[in-house]
């Protein structure tokens, strides 16, 4: 096979690739990051580079302007390698990553999750109440009895026989590698050790034995894996405290920014491992960085839950999720065993154990499950709604009787990502947006009060409700031809800046462009549209519903009226919106702290059904019909006057 | 650390070592094979090597005499490296070497364990009798119902479910490796498949997934490893037949001929590494052998049970044995958890599972529990005796009412090994012997017919009670002086030539030595004292016993007549005595072929108490008494008539 050579500039690395090879798969190859929302199909445009020296063949495309095709700029996905070449990655496609990069190393921002905390002690978050402590590992200290000529059963027998009195379930596991050592350990420890316990069905697995008492560190890890963001929490298990949490970019959107670009990558040639790869490096970083901070040995790090939805979790255990792209979409497995956490690639201590959330089905994940046992919308009397705007938007129906999912591709707008001034709700993110109606002077509050480094989803909520309100926006999404140093027209389309660089972090100006608003409205459109389609096929309607609760990493919590005015919740009682936070993350901790709740969320994740939209026909005219600030139907919105 | 170079001859094998190690060590590290009985304590005296150029520093022993000392003969355990040497292995300190690499090519020899199977299809062996066919792992058929939009289920719920129509018990680990692979396998499989499932607590797990039937290939290996000796078996888990069976030298005979020697070897450095190694490529060769002459995959293996002395157990599990040997002699684990067999280093399918036979305590192993289900003893209503004489001899007195245990270190003469013309009882190994009475002349048989090779188990015991019967020997074990060409004195003792080279298939005379017969003599006494002393705590005597069961790897089956004139076996009716051959294989076999069985040893054992002999004054005196032909007190053998 014949092989040419790639350098890829300003990274100034290079690489040797097959013939037939597009520039795309040789950058993935060489690790050079090309931002690429559709994971390589020539449609989102993003991922532009320049090819400096050497020939390449590249199918034709809209995506690239007169000017740009002038200045030898090709589309990395689409244009085949056929001799040495040279590509620069122009700072436009590498801007995911660097946005990336920067939140990564942002040890001391206040996070999402963080205020969300404070929501939920402000008594705003109602669910996942009073569970009984029972943690799925605990650490037992024991001081057995020293073996004599009278009692001289083994030395595992002997540790079985002091758990058994202490805790009454059965001991089903106990790896070689513990047993190898504990001879001389129990003797060394004078026969005083600290037993790590986990729960494994209806028994127990010794996960470790230490020597002395080190039962006060005894510490846990819950993960939501989304499509975009990734979250990780560390939690005390002796006392249930939060003691921090970080969120990242999935570092797995290089190859797609959504769930189905990434089954697809996934087929590619190592591609299941380099997912694998990247969401792990992620989860291990994070893990790192909390245990570093807080001065914790990783060693006591005995246990992770993890939630995600179903193609997340399968990347993460390196299962190839193929299946759930393809009719009749069924994932390989939606209740996994128990595992080793180093099985899956997680690093806390190597004995760890792994627990995954149970799914519902290919498109209804554990996120799902765990939102649902987050806001204990399965104890109620009256019909509920639980919203959670992630990349993929899910919605559940239902109460103590029934469950029903449905969920709806949203894309990663609302987390900040595939907008032109998008950030995730971290530090310097504007979160609150006013315009005035007659300068449009814009006034911005940040998380943080730092100075502004981008735009949060709940900031691009606000920020588009004023637009509208200050008649700068049409109903279609339009930008005004008016006159102000705000408004502008950029390469393709009209802009607002919301920040000029002078009172930015970031060296450009903040801004808002049409096709941000167009990326917006069809995020709004298709979770707006995918809740009443579910409403109206369990013949329901938004009026009839007790409490809409609403999760995700769109920030801190969004202004109820904005998004009412956008289209994006519906126009009813303010007071019936409860606001969760990330309740993937929060449910997943409730398991890490309660065996019971494991055992909640298998019930959820059975007794739910699923509403599959695409089936459905009146799906796509909901849509459309949404597709308009705040829909084609102004009756739907009584309250909204723009 | 100062290092000196150490080359070793005939192997011509140089290594560099630091100072102040032996010569045994050097070679153990170099891997070169030289005989040491006792584990480098000094005592044995059968690691004699040259020194042929360079300095060592050797303590004063015993063992040399002054014409090997002018030849530079040194003892390689007390000889401390000084400087470069060059050191000759002498053929007398290879022997053992060489017995074992013939032993382990020899792949057409009927062994001792063919034989044994024999002896049970003839119906002398009497237990292990009824017991359910149910392995331990099983396959199942399954042709899955395909999914459809109506039935959503993920892939592993789907095969879980299946399995449970057809075998009720909850599922309760399924290793992620399968699943990995479970969606494209169902798929290209056409959602045929093959279960292999194993048995796990009260639980199952799901070994491995195969496409299409392959419920016909399914077998097992069951395995008894002796502290000399190992034993391996592939059975057909269908259809319950033996397939083959080998046995081996355990290696492990490098580092000292018995579990103490193993034991205090252990903590070396790589010690426990080494001792585990050795015993796994035996087993691993003997299934390799086993499996190609069948044509039978190694992927098909999918079980193996083991028995064994604690310490053999230990070693194959990689677990240090050190505290068998330190009071209160407690083993790390009687009761193992199932594993996969791959942990241990033992080569089947990769997720093939392990079972071991539980222990009853440091010197009452699996292989006793195992003995103990093979005769069926704990349902006899009278008392019975099970005697197995391995180089560690154990004995268990009992009936349905109780069961007790003791153990004698009897060395391992009877099994070939530590006697001049010693040989495990495999193909040319003399088995019967008889001397003429006028002119001492020799008639014998051998395993196969084949020309003399050696002299096994049995042939010794024959051998010895000739030499009795016809004067040769006196009843303290020396050769008398007598005129024959068959009897002679070699370099420190008298001998007895059994088959002059001419005759055999070794190129030098097949003879016994008076230090073998001391060896015997040793061997005897202690399996008969323990038994004696047994009885005698438990207010029994050898005549109130119903049955007395012999196990053991001396030999196809011994003549008792010549077993009582020695004083091995004690002087009652010669119908009480029942032939097991290797009933610790045999009980591993029964628990490979029944679950129920698996639950009844784990009975056995948990039944089983020990008598500590060496804690026992009278023992000394009962030992001390039985060394002698048949015994000091006369009237215990009165048909014995010399």
């Amino acid at each position: 096979m014949e092989k040419f050579k790639v350098t890829f500039y300003p990274d100034n690395k290079t690489i040797e690739v097959d013939k037939g090879k597009t520039i795309l798969s040789a950058a993935i190859s060489a690790g050079v990051f090309i931002t690429s929302a559709c994971g390589g199909d020539g449609v989102c445009g993003r991922c532009k580079v320049i090819v400096k020296k050497g020939k390449v063949f590249s199918q034709p495309t809209g995506m690239l302007s007169a000017q740009e095709k002038k200045q030898s700029y090709y589309l990395a996905c689409l244009s085949v390698i056929e001799g040495d070449i040279e590509v620069e990655v122009p700072a436009q496609s590498r801007q995911d990553f660097e946005k990336l990069s920067i939140t990564e190393n942002e040890q001391k921002f206040a996070s999402l999750y963080e205020v969300s905390e404070e929501i939920e002690s402000a008594g705003t978050f109602t669910g996942g109440k009073p569970i009984k402590h029972s943690p799925l590992v605990t650490k037992i200290y024991i001081e057995l009895p020293q073996p004599d000529l009278n009692d001289r059963i083994s030395d595992l027998e002997r540790l079985n026989r002091e758990i058994k009195k202490i805790r009454n379930v059965p001991i089903i596991h106990t790896g070689i590698c513990n047993i190898r050592q504990l001879g001389e350990l129990l003797r060394d420890a004078d026969w005083k050790v600290t037993v790590t316990v986990g729960k494994r069905d209806e028994g127990a697995e010794i996960v470790c034995v230490e020597p002395q008492d080190t039962s006060s560190k005894n510490f846990g890890i819950c993960l939501d894996i989304g499509t975009t963001t990734i979250a990780c929490q560390l939690v005390d298990l002796n006392n249930d405290a939060i003691i921090g949490t970080k969120a990242t970019y999935n570092k797995q959107v290089s190859f797609g920014s959504d769930v189905i670009t990434r089954i697809i990558y996934a087929k590619e040639e190592d591609g299941l491992e380099k997912l694998h790869t990247a969401v792990t490096e992620g989860i291990n970083q994070m893990i790192q960085e909390l245990t570093q901070e807080h001065n914790i040995d990783l060693n006591d790090v005995n246990c992770a839950v993890c939630a995600g939805n179903p193609t997340m979790i399968h990347l993460l255990l390196r299962i190839d999720p193929a299946y759930i792209r393809k009719e009749p979409y069924v994932p390989t497995a939606n209740y996994l065993p128990v595992m080793h956490a180093f099985d899956a690639g997680i690093k806390i201590n190597p004995r760890g154990l792994l627990y995954c959330i149970p799914s519902v089905a290919s498109y209804v994940g554990a996120d799902v499950t765990a939102g649902v046992l987050a806001c204990g919308m399965d104890k109620e009397k009256e019909p509920c709604l639980l919203i959670d705007i992630g990349t993929n938007g899910e919605i559940v129906l239902g109460n103590s009787e029934f469950l029903v999912s449905a969920s709806a591709s949203a894309g990663p707008a609302f987390e900040g990502s595939g907008v032109t001034s998008g950030m995730r709700a971290s530090k310097g993110a504007i979160q609150k947006v006013t315009i005035d109606r007659r300068d449009y002077s814009v006034s911005y509050s940040t998380i943080g009060n730092a100075p502004p480094r981008g735009i949060c989803g709940s900031g691009y909520i606000d920020l588009i409700a004023q637009l509208l309100t200050c008649g700068i926006l049409d109903k279609g999404g339009k930008i005004k031809d008016i006159n102000s140093k705000r408004i502008r027209k950029n390469d393709t389309c009209a802009e607002f800046v919301v920040a000029f660089k002078e009172e930015a972090d970031t060296g450009s100006d903040i801004v808002i462009t049409e096709a941000d608003i167009e990326n917006i409205k069809r995020a709004k459109g298709a979770i707006y549209s995918a809740a009443s389609s579910l409403l109206k096929h369990m013949g329901l309607n938004f009026g009839g519903l007790n409490k809409i609760f609403i999760a995700g990493g769109f920030g801190t919590s969004i202004e109820i009226k904005s998004a009412v005015k956008i289209g994006l919740l519906p126009d009813i009682a303010e007071a019936k919106f409860i606001f969760l936070g990330n309740s993937s993350l929060t449910g997943a901790r409730i398991v890490l702290l309660s065996s019971q709740a494991m055992k909640k969320a298998e019930d959820i994740a059975r007794k739910m059904t699923c509403f599959e939209l695409s089936v459905e026909p009146e799906y796509m005219d909901e849509y459309m019909a949404a597709l308009f600030f705040p829909h084609t139907d102004a009756q739907r919105f009584p309250s909204v006057k723009i």
